[in-house]
Parts: C-alpha cells; sequence; structure tokens
C-alpha cells in the first residue's frame, strides 16, 4: 500500500494508549489522541468504545487520520473508549495482532490495549495453553486477558491486581469494563502513563501530548504499580505493589515522546536542549555551522549552537509526505526507502565544516548515509555528535532497537565507528551529563532515577523469557499466518 | 456491497465444509469443492492450509469466487486445507465469526470449521466463560475449540471424542492438526458428511457435487457418531458413540442439497422428482401446464407433469446475475430484492390454468409474490403445489427457518392459507408420502428414520439451550460489535 | 478480481442500452433496467442522468448489482437518465471505455450510450483525427460523437441524424441532452430499441425485459431507421432514412434476448420452443431422455420433447454462483473455467441414450466437454441437437463470436463434426425451418426478414472496415493502456 | 479516506510536472521525482509512459507514494515518461482531472501535463467547441491538445509552436510522442521548468530537489518562452517567442519551492534567510525569542534570529502525520483539520515575549489561529512577522490563493489586521526589502524581475477570461459530474 519511509535507526516504541469516560464524544477523542500519539507507533490503530450495552470496535492497518475518519460517534458510540497505535515488536505485521483485544468474561465484557513488554509471557503463555487455554493471537495482552480470565477473584479489579502480579516487565495499559475505565502501570513505572481531565471526562494517555489536541488539562502521572479505577462515582486509586521509587526508561527522554509533551514535570523539549547544551561542553569542535537531523536532533542542536556559540543552520531538509516511521517493516524497504527522508540543503553545506547533531546513534546504516549525503554536497568537515551516550546494550521491555549484535557501539571501538562512519571526529553525551541535562544532578548507581540499561547494562527487573529464549531458540510462538 | 437477490422464503442451511489431505493443490481443491458448496452459505468463506510447518489462513466476507482466486498454492501452501461457506444463523454477519477458526493448543495448532448448530452451546459457553475462558467469537465452533484445549486426555483424538460427549445438537466438522485432517459427525448425522479418495488423497465434504467438482470418486458416508483421522497412516475410523440408526435432516432432500448429489446411495434430483410424481397423486388439479418455480421447484413439477400428463412449461424465468441466497440478510433487502430474481413468461401464462410447484412454503411472502406477478401476467387459475409438507415447527439445528410464528402453515388454516395466497387452491405433500418419495415405504413412529420434527415435531434431541432461553430471553451472547 | 465461469461457446452480443425520461427515479429505474439486460454485457456499466443543471455519471466494471447499490438518487440525480451494459468487442476491457460518454458540445452537454458495431468506424475515425479530433477512447461511441460535434446544421438533431448518414452498421442509441432524451436505430434495425411508458415517463430498452422489471407498459419498437425524440412536449419520431423493411439480427432469437422478452410481437421462449419442435421433426433420434444445455437450451429441448415424446429430464445442473459470461474475457481464463459451471446429473444420464440440446455451436469447445462430461456420468448414446442452423460465417455488426477460422461448422465437415464431437449423431436446424420457427412460413431470398448472415453468408451491408483491415491488419486503434 | 490537514492559509500552487527520456527506469525515476515535488500538489498523480510501441497510464487520486509503489517498470514499461502532481484550480476534485491526458494525433500518440493556468482558456474553449471539438474535462491541458490537434502545420513541434501563440497565461508544460520528450515554458517564464542529467538520459522537473532525489545534474532552466525538444538525436531547442526577459513567479522564493531547491542559480533556503534578516532590519521588535510557524517559516526565522541577536527556538511543534496541504477541499474540512497540525511548546513560550515568524499571510485565519495557541500556551507579548509584503491581489495564473475579497491584507488596514490578529505589533517584509533578498538590488519598475502582482498589482499578461468572466459569471465549464 504505502511506501512511507521511516527512521530506520531509531529506536522503536512499540505502543501509545489512550482511554477516557464520560464523554458522549469518547470515541472522537480518543482518535484525536491517538493521532497526537502517532509518533509512538504507525503500523495500525484500534479503538474499542462502550455505550452501557454494547462495545463497538475498530481495528485497522495504518495511521489513524486514514481510518477513523467519518461519524466515529456513529460507528464507535458510548461514553467510555480506549485506543491503541502500534509500531510491531511481538507478533508480525497482520491484522489479528491489531489491539485493542476484546473477551467476553464472567463479570462481562472487558477490553484491554497495552503499551510495553512483559519478560515472561512466553513462559505464562506456555503454562495457560497447557491448562487449556486458547491463543488467537501473539500479543502479550492476550495473556494478561487470560490471567484475568483465571484469577480466582471475584471482584474484576481484584483480578487485574492478581493478574500483575504474575507478569514481569513494563507495561502501561487501558482497559474498559461495562462500568469502569482503568489505567495500570507496572511496578517500576517503565512506560508512560498520565491522567488528564476534559470537561467532566476523565482521560488515559501516554504523553501529555494527547491531553493537549483535545484541551484537557494535565492531572497527574500514574505512578509506578498504581491502578486507577474510574467510574462514575469518579476515580479510585490501588497500590498494587509495595511502594517503591519508580525508574521510567530514558529512552522518553531521549527520542520517544514529543518534545512538547511534559514528563515528570520537565519539558521534554527543555531536557532536549539541555542535552545540546551538555553535549557542546562535553564534545566541542572548530566548526562553521551546526546541522541537526531532522526533527528529532533539532532540539539538542539548538541546545549545541547555544552553547557553543556556532550558528544553527538547516542543513538537511526533511520530506514532509513521508512518516516518521515505516509501514512496511521489510528489511529490504528499509535499505531503499532512507534516500527520499532527508535531502542535503547545498547552500547551507558546500565548503562548510559542520557539526551534525543526532538524538542518538543505533545501528549506524541511517548516520552513515547521512554523513555520505551530507559530504556529497559539500561539506569540508563533518562532526557528528550524538545527545546521548552509546547504545550497547539491547531493551527487553518494548523498545524495538536491534539485537545487541547490530548496535553500532556494541560492536565497535570508538575508532572503528569514526572510520565507518567517515567522520572527522565523533562524540557522544556521556551518562552523567545525560542525568545532568535531565535535571538529575547525580545517578544513584545503586537504583538508578531511570531504566537506562541501553547505556550501562543495569536492567530494572528479570528477563525470564531472554533466558529462556537462549536454550529454546526455535519453537514459533504460533503456527498461523493469517491475512 | 451487492446486493444479491435470495430465496427470501427459503430455509437456509448455514454451512458448507470440504477438507482434503495429501494433495499439493490442497487449497485450491478447498476453492474448488466451496464453490460447489456455495448454495449452502454465501455470507462468507474461509480457508486454513498446513504445510507442515506453519499453518495459513484467509477468511472473506462474500463468494468463494470471488475471494480465493489468483494462486491459491501461494497463498495458502500445504498438503492439508480445511474450508468452510457460511451462511449465518449464530453469530451476526461479522469478519470474526467467519470460520475455520484456529488455536495454538498444547498439542500444537488446531484449525476446526463446523456445520450445524449445538443446542447446548450456550450453557457450555457460560460454564466455560465462569472457568476462565475467553470467547472472541460468538459461534459454536469456538465452544467446541474450548472443550478441546481444556479436556484432560493427552492424545488430540481423544480429546476431541471428550468434547464430542459434551456438546448437543447436528454437526458435521472438519479440522486439521499438525499431521491429521478429522472428519466428525453427530451421534444421529443430522448433518452431512461424505468421504471420497482424489487420486492418493482424502477428501471430506458435505455433499457429493464437491467431489464432482474435482474429479474425486465418493467412498462413503461417514456415519453418524463417527469420527475419522486421516493421516499419512491412512485412515482410521473411531466410533464416539454407541451404534444407533442415523436419523439425518430430511432437508437435505427436500431443499438443501444440490440435485446432482447422492444422499445415502439416493440421487436427490430423483427423489425430487418422485415428490412430484406423488404430489400429482395425492393433491391433482385440472390446469393447462404445471410451472415450477425456478430452479428448486424443478425436479418436483417434472415429476408432477410425468404423472399428471399435464405439459410442463418455463413459466417464470430466473434473473441469473443474482446469488441463489442473499448476501445481506437484513429484512428490508428480503423484502425490496425479491421482484428482480423472478420475472413472468407471459406468452406461458396468458390465460391458462397453471399448477404452481414449489419445493416448500416457508413464510409464505416469496409465493404471495410468486402467486401475485404469475396472475398479474394473465393466468385465469393458479393452483399453488407444495413438494413438501407443511411446516409447522422450527429447527434447532442449523437451519435458519424463521421462528414458529413467522411459519406460514404454523399460524394459519388451510383456508386463510388459500386466502392469503389468492389461488384457486393449495395443496402439500403428506409426510408418508414424502417418506415413500425418498424411498422408505414406512415412517418408523417409534425411531423415524429422518429428522423430520419440522413437518412432525417430533425433535430428535433435547433442546437445552431453548429450554433455557425461554426464561432467559434478553442475556446476549457477545457485547462486541467488530468491523 | 471475480473468476465467474462465462459461455465459452456462445456469441456475446456487446450491450444492452436503456433510457428513461420524465421520472425523478431516473437513475434507479435505470439502475434496474440494465440489471434485467446483464445478460447482454456483463464486463461493465455505466449511467448518466440530468437533473437539468448538470450531468452526473458513473461508470464501473463489474455486475450492475455490484456498484449500483446505494442511494442513486443522491448519487445520480434527475428526471432523465441513460445507461449501457457491456460485453466487450471493441476496445479492451478498460475503464476508459465504458459507457455513455459524455462531451461539452456547442449545442450544450451530450450524452450517449450504443449497441451495435459501426462498420465503417475505423475509417471515419482516420479522416476525423486527421481533420484534428482527439480521441480518447477506442469505443465507436466517440466516432458518433465527433460527427455530431463537427455537423454543420444547427439543431441538436439535424446533427444527429447528419452522423447516422455518415456511418454504417448495425446500431441502437440512446442519448441525452439538456432537454431531451433520443433513440435511434440503424436503417434496417439490426439492432433492438423498443419504446415503452412508465407512468408519466417514457423508456427505451434493449428488450421488453427491462419495461417488465419497473412495471413499465410496451408501447412500441423504435423502427429501422428511426430517430424518436422525447421532451417534455412528448414523442417526435424521424425517419433519417428512406422507408425499406427492416431485417433484424436473427441471433436475438436464437439466443441473445432473454426468453421472456418479446421481439417483433412474438414470444422469445415460444420461438424457441417452436425450434425444438421443428428440429424434432427434422432431426429424429430414437432415445430415453431429452437433455438441455442449461438454461439456453431448455426451452428447445422442452419443444423437442413435446414434438418427439421423448422425457425431457435435467440431466445436467449449472451452478448458480457463476455468470452467464465471463468477467475475465481472456484465452486461458476460457479454458479453465467450463468445468466449474456445468455438472452432470448421474441419475438421469447413467445408461441412458441422451439426445441434448443446445441452442447452438460456435467454437465448439463447450459442446465437446459437455458431451465428455455426459459420457462419464454413464450416458449410452448422446445424439447432439442444435436448436439453429449451421454458423459459417462471422459477424460485423457486434456480435462477438470468433473468426470464421475458429467456426466449428466453417472449418470441419458433418462428418468430422460427428467425430470430434464423440457424438453417435449430430443435427442442426435448417434455415427454412428456423424462419418457420419464428413465424415467417418462406425466407425472402431477395431481402431477407432477418439478418441471417451468421447462417447464410448474405450481409445486409457494406463492410468497409472489414475490407480495409484485410489489407492493413497491424495498425492498433489506440495506443494508450490506461489503468 | 484521508483527513489530512493542509496549510489552509497558503497560496497553493497547483502542480509539478517531471519528464525523463532515455532510461529503462523511466517511470520509477518519474515517481520518485514526482515524490519530492509533492509539497506541488497533493490531490492527485499521474504518470504516462511509453515503450517505443504503446503508451501506458495510471492517474491515481492522494499521494505518489500511496498509489505508485510496486513495480512500476512493468506497470509503466518504456524509456520516456512524464508525469504530473495536482492540486486543484481549474476542475474540481474528480477522476477525469487527472493528468497527464492523452490523445491519439493524426502524428501519433501525445500525452501531456501542464503547471499552470492559461489566461484565455475559456474564450478558447468556447471556440473550439463551436467548432466541433469535443471536451471530456474540464482542464486547460485539454485546449492546448485541442490546439495541436487542429493546427495545419505538419511536423508536430510546429504544432505545438502553432498552440503556444494562441494561449495566453503561466505554463511549464511537458509531453512525450512516439519519439521525443519535449518541455516547453510559457513567454516570461512564469512557471518554473529545468532541465537535468541522469546518465545517459535527460530530466525535466518543476524544481532541482526532483534532480537530487534521483542523483541527476543541473544543466539549466528551461528559458522563458523556449521549447526543448529532446530524442534520441540529443537536445533541441525551439526559441518559440521573440526574446524578453523572463519574468518568473516571486512566490517561488516565498512559499512554493522546496528550500533545497535553486531557482535561477540562487538558494532559495538562503533567499528566505535573507528575507529573515531584512524583515528583522525593517520591522523590529523587542522580545525573548523568536518563533517560526514551521516548517515555511523556518528560514525566515532563523534570518530574524541572526540579524536581531534574539534566540530562535521552537515555540510551535508540528504533526508529521499530517500533510503539507490536504486531500479533502472543502471548506468545514478547513476549519477543524487546523488544530490537529500545530501544538504549542508551553516550554518555549510561558511569560515570553514572542516574535512569530511565518512566509506569508493570505486570508489570516490560520494566523489568527496560531496567535490564539501561542497565547493560551502563556506568551506575554506576540509579535506577528510575515516575511513577505502584503497581499492585496489575487493570482490568475495557477495559485490558488483566495479571491480578492479574501484577502487579509487587502480588506483590512494595518489597525484593523493588528486588532483581529490579536497581536502586539505586525509586521510586513517590503518589496524592496524582498526584491533585496533575492539578490536584486532595485526593482525594475518598467519590466519587474519577477511576477509580483499579488504584492503590486502589475500584471505581467493580459487577463482575457477574468474580464470576461465579470460578464458572464454563471456560465458552468463543464456540465458532467463524474466519479
Amino acid at each position: 500500500m504505502v511506501f512511507f519511509d521511516h527512521d530506520d535507526d531509531k529506536p522503536h516504541e512499540e505502543c501509545g494508549v489512550f482511554g477516557v469516560f464520560g464523554s458522549l464524544e469518547a470515541s472522537l477523542l480518543t482518535a484525536l489522541g491517538l493521532h497526537a500519539l502517532q509518533h509512538r507507533g504507525q503500523e495500525a490503530a484500534g479503538i474499542v468504545s462502550y455505550d452501557g450495552k454494547r462495545f463497538s470496535s475498530e481495528r485497522h492497518m495504518g495511521l489513524v487520520g486514514e481510518s477513523f475518519g467519518g461519524d466515529l460517534r456513529q460507528r464507535l458510540p458510548g461514553h467510555a473508549a480506549i485506543g491503541h497505535n502500534r509500531y510491531s515488536t511481538q507478533g508480525r505485521p497482520m491484522a489479528r495482532n491489531i489491539q485493542p483485544i476484546f473477551a467476553d468474561l464472567d463479570t462481562g465484557g472487558f477490553a484491554v490495549a497495552h503499551n510495553g513488554n512483559l519478560t515472561n509471557a512466553r513462559i505464562l503463555r506456555q503454562e495457560l495453553v497447557r491448562n487449556g487455554a486458547i491463543f488467537q493471537s501473539t500479543m502479550d495482552t492476550e495473556v494478561i486477558l487470560h490471567l484475568v480470565a483465571r484469577s480466582p477473584k471475584k471482584k474484576f479489579v481484584e483480578r487485574l491486581v492478581d493478574a500483575m502480579h504474575q507478569i514481569e516487565g513494563g507495561y502501561a495499559l487501558v482497559g474498559i469494563t461495562g462500568k469502569k475505565l482503568i489505567g495500570a502501570r507496572d511496578p517500576i513505572g517503565l512506560r508512560p502513563l498520565i491522567l488528564g481531565r476534559h470537561g467532566k471526562s476523565y482521560v488515559l494517555a501516554s504523553e501529555t501530548c494527547a491531553l493537549d489536541i483535545i484541551g484537557a488539562e494535565f492531572v497527574r502521572e500514574i505512578e509506578n504499580g498504581e491502578v486507577v479505577v474510574i467510574s462514575e462515582e469518579g476515580i479510585e486509586s490501588i497500590r498494587a505493589f509495595p511502594p517503591r521509587p519508580p525508574s521510567p526508561c530514558i529512552f522518553e527522554y531521549v527520542y520517544f515522546a514529543r518534545p512538547d509533551s511534559f514528563i515528570q514535570g520537565r519539558s521534554v523539549y527543555e531536557v532536549r536542549r539541555r542535552m545540546g547544551n551538555q553535549l557542546a561542553l562535553e564534545t566541542h569542535a572548530d566548526a562553521d555551522v551546526i546541522v541537526p537531523v531532522p526533527d528529532s536532533g533539532v532540539p539538542a542542536a539548538l541546545g549545541f549552537s547555544e552553547a557553543s556559540g556556532i550558528p544553527f543552520q538547516m542543513g538537511i531538509i526533511r520530506n514532509h509526505y513521508v512518516g516518521r516511521t515505516f509501514i512496511q517493516p521489510t528489511h529490504t524497504g528499509r535499505q531503499t526507502a532512507i534516500s527520499k527522508k532527508h535531502s542535503p540543503n547545498r547552500a547551507v553545506l558546500e565548503g562548510k565544516r559542520v557539526i551534525l547533531v543526532d538524538d542518538s546513534i543505533v545501528r549506524g546504516n541511517t548516520s552513515k548515509k547521512i554523513v555520505q549525503m551530507v559530504r556529497e554536497a559539500g561539506a569540508r568537515e563533518i562532526h557528528f555528535r550524538s545527545a546521548s551516550p552509546p547504545i550497547v546494550n539491547p531493551d527487553f521491555y518494548g523498545i524495538d532497537m536491534a539485537a545487541k549484535s547490530e548496535l553500532f557501539a556494541a560492536t565497535h571501538t570508538h575508532e572503528e565507528m569514526v572510520r565507518e562512519l567517515k567522520v572527522e571526529s565523533l562524540g557522544f553525551l556521556s551518562v552523567p551529563g545525560l542525568y545532568k541535562a535531565i535535571g538529575e544532578p547525580v545517578r544513584n548507581g545503586m537504583q538508578p532515577q531511570f531504566a537506562d540499561h541501553c547505556f550501562t547494562g543495569d536492567y530494572p527487573t528479570q528477563l525470564l523469557d531472554h533466558q529462556r529464549a537462549q536454550a529454546d531458540k526455535e519453537r514459533q510462538l504460533s503456527l498461523l499466518d493469517d491475512v
């Protein structure tokens, strides 16, 4: 269908979630919210609404804006709705893997969508199947659904907490039952979830930018390990786990979140600008111009220019008619697609000493192509700067970022990277510098304030599936190819 | 999409099933078989194949010939395949209700499709949900799947038999696992299933006409209560229930089966022609011409002409560009559609005394319209003849035929029917006459040779859901509307 | 898309036309009329309506019933409309060749559709192009449009007559201008066109069956060489040519027209039945059963049975889920498609001496396959009977029937045909017998009552393009492939 | 289908054109070129190729990247191709108005596409229709085609020149005949067209960015009034008009062209940056931050920051999942769409004195909404700056920019604009300042170096249709609505 280009060499978040309770425009608000969260997943989107009697559902491949036009209030009626944008970590790109998913439980209907990844999904799944559970998709979300369905507890929320005690990993989930909108966040708050208010309605969303688009006000973040239950009676908060400090994913600051979003009260844009300031202090180079890799590198490049006094220019132009990431996640597509997204602005680059600023380097493919493009446009020197530290470890909580063997910084020395990128110099922000830019003067080595394992190797949870998978490489999760 | 006309006033079979094992063209043969069985269900069709490693699946709304073109061997590879045509009894016309359905069980993948209706599906479903089962469709087939998944037995076939002991009703099912093609028929053989051979492959199908289209030879009928297991080792037969005489649905002879099919060794066409012979003997009228309601009334009308000596003519022309039944099963569609399907052949009808022969009368709507059409074309007298007895009871085994309160013969006296139809006379074949035409000299009142409850009220099984449903009218099966 | 089977071996009419003036449901009536005329062309359909200010248009590949659902009065508003069904003689199966076509002329908008073929279209087209005309399709209709546009006459109807004086061939056309519905028929009336009345509206159609479907009454046939102009002032008739007896295409009786239509006051069904009577007299054989090739052979087979006393039975069953002709007119498709359309009814055929009755034999392919199928079903003897004379000459007026070198009867002796068909005997209706069945005691050899050139070689007009084409084989009509 | 947002308040260019001769990947290169030119028109795109024997064509509504995927070399084979992106000035958004258009002329096939608008198209069209021409679209391009077809000249190129002598207005056209790729530009060079070379192939394109995407090198601009003919013999240049200085549209610099394109040897990005420098000099305000309206305002805002020393920040975030302009050109769509495209970056705006820089103000609607959004995000002062002079006159050469009565600056005094926008101050670049930024020290009042009529009222050609249209408002161009 569409041959959108994509950010080949970026970490990919697999999901954005949204939910609303108490508005007759629930499904429309959800579509708008998902539209604002589109950067978190472009492969597919789904919305389920509830009108007091019946759940209605639509799930489509492609962008929200392409599928959820028309009169949504008629197609997806009701005062409550949840929605989901998906990239594709677990589960191949097929129709049966689109969230939210729905089931008729003993306690009534339940629809649920989640952002994140369970680190023991495979083990739980095998156990459930052995006990007669039927899986019709390959999504982690279906595991949660089964655990809720099989919980011996009576009340729905108790069942959900019961399920949360069995799963491990990073997740933020939204769900609706006949009477409630529910939000929940994993014990360390790896995946984001916030609460907003829109008139008399309550809203749950992955980021604050989804509140802004509908004119909702920010109330607070859902806390790590918290379950919120929103109903006509108002909001109830349940602490499903013993208290501990949160450890949210540091990549929300580095790349995932939209720059106009706020996380933990901090402007993402300002954090990225300060990362640029810090980067300039740590990795100065003499140059004529600071050029961002657009759009994600812009705030850090502005910060770099600010701190270094070297002028900022748009030396690379981004074609607007391509999505931020790809709709056809095939390897071939990835290779041919890239040249159509970025164009060199020769007038800025020719004969210049250029500092190229990007948010991060993952596999290095895109960086190499951009360097080559900038060089062919006449740059005299190219100094590549990454506004985050070297990525040397994979993620297991829902970020699609390549295996360790594909990570550029994990497989090359500094000198090898300089040589492969063909740049005059290469610099990364340091881990302490990153913490400083975010606003934490010092990283707490015993219990880091953020999940920063990609940079440091300190994983915040066990990785059961991963350990098992090493031994059990070939077993396929599902046998069905569905069209 | 399509505004096909349909046989408004006919009983509707909900399904045709087909399966093949041992051919590299398994999915293509299945598509052809389903095409030959298209008269058993036109709303949707699905095929699942297995290539030794992976199951592949396609399910589409609409006719087989519209969706399953192109290179099927590539899209649905493998040596084994099953397929299903659906009308729509249980479950509204939506994508998630298309068979076959698939699940990853503890014993491996399993795909299954079935024709028929369980009379205790609702009760089983409620119990399963209470025990943590998750339902993602409203199909009876999913109940069977859950029973298989939860059976304590070790071997797959034992689990299936275990499930069959829990369900009641009429069903014929086909399934594939990693190594086997499986066919099964309910304890009294209500729904048809036959076995054929195509070269080295084995074939299962609802009717013999599906063997003819692929050039397969008929081997035998699957017996009532039998499970057949086809694998590379050949065929194994399991008798899942104590032996008893079969009691197949009599409507296969009256209307469902294609005239070129054979049931229990009898030509359906010949049976219908003898029904016409018998009808002429029982309900003679003086007339100039015998006119069938095409196409289902043709064999009986020929038989009537033969026995009465009155000439047979095509006094009603059928438009070929409409399906036998409807794709949009809404009430409104039914009403407006009818006039486009039949046209009067004025040259045959004008000034004539006409005997109109149809296979049956269900709600009477179509009959009234046809009588009116024939009258307006100039017929002087109209004698309506039904080649089956009055339908006075509903079915619960998978025939969609209107509630008792809608059945014409159940709600009108003979005189009222004559008056409403506006005919000079009306005649039905008798129950003994019907048995005679089929080839059974006498109906066995203690254990009828056929399931003839629609004519007689003798239901061959318990009707658990129906009894429960009386008390529990409003509870809806699923809460989800899915698009 | 669709793999409809088709009547491989039948002559193909390329068009049905319909027009209505004076009803607010003009486009809906046109869709119904085209639906009734669907047997005349299944590849594509188009409707243009006019609401007093603006023309609206829809043209689709595929069946009328598949494309023209929904609220037609809104999409195609107005009191006047014309429509067209197309098979595909001239012009490949592509979107830009769908009729009606429209142009903004000096006299205002004009939409036109036609059934038939011009025998000098190519010559006219070349001349027009030399004089600066721009052709955007390969349809004959566009030639007529250009001739009208370039006529020096002032009034629209005079321009049309002017154009008719330049074209040769067989055609029936319908058109709408801002104020008028226009119908016209070629000088010898080769292609059919009739006039009906529906309340206060007037209707034009290819056949009377299109009047019946909307409840319109038949008024009269448009005469050969006549132009009718229907407006708010009523009907005006213009005789565009000197009077001469008509010579309509005899194939309308033999195959094209629907059996419930009337031509020249004769029931098509009755004519075909009498063709069967006559065929029995001319080609008797001792046999057990008369079997028609359904559906087109049914009336003649009934007539054969009537005259011979041998019983009529449905020994071949037709699958309803295939169109009468094909949607993909490729040669390959034709070969593989046939087996899916007809099935043998073994109960009727086994061990019997069978007289197989078909309406005609064109290339013989289908006949061979049907004979083989009947033989494999166990027939002891097969006597093939064609209810029309041997087809030994091609048509050039809009019937798609294969070149002379492909015509079975033109390229084989009687003995060779018997041998190739593998039948016990073969019989054709004689030309005098055909005239007699239609109701003309004797064929007028000087000026035959019907265009019967396919049987006799007497072409009723010059064949300019054909003569030219012999010399100029390779020049292609248009250079554009459009999707 | 798609609810892309759009630049409500921007002038819209209606077209981008591209052509290539001499490459076996001609259609693929054309698709890539059109993709790079997508900013010039997003409503529809078309490509015609020629393989030496046959022209092939595809035309689709929507973006190039959505429709022209797959194996283009197979679908559109050949060594020559032309393509076209369309916004929609003349002609409503319907399928029959997509370019390129094709005709079988006396000299052979000819496909043509053009960017621009004829100012005497209506008059020519009426004359052509009076002389028997048939129009099947409402596009100006069809007028050119008819003039070529009817030219008395013998050679194709002479015919084209003949046609160019009859038309007036601004246009750049590309065409292919059997042997040639042709490019032509109007006598004053209003619409852009450049020549490039790609290996052994020649390329024509609206902008240099379309050369960059395929790796082609820039050769030169096609001159005003020039016709280039590219064939296997190489390039031939014909001067169709007496020499005069060009007067290209100044809006290419202001808004249309992509910033990485070069026009007349000048970098568009640099020109815009200098417009920002100049704007700062002319309209200084005390402020804390310079904020561009992204993306078109970015270069001028950087220039403003540079000249003023006030820091540049991304105070407005643009949602990437919307196109630059939109697909549904309805008035309603325009109103609801805007809020989904821009989001305020509160961290940058709150409590600040903001200078907002945009490229231009057309109707003022978007500007008002953006000001309101920035104010609601907490800006203390807002100083609006337009990097181009007030737009006080409409265009008639292919820019869709609203009627004079809708132009904000044409209908409001400076004070009224300040009041309606609700800003602390408002400033526009001066006309001399604009010329200076482009690199022309002084505007030549007698024969301006650019077509700047929107700012000055000096139209470079006669406006025949416009004058006539005043008198003849109601006559509609075409009567057909086509789906």
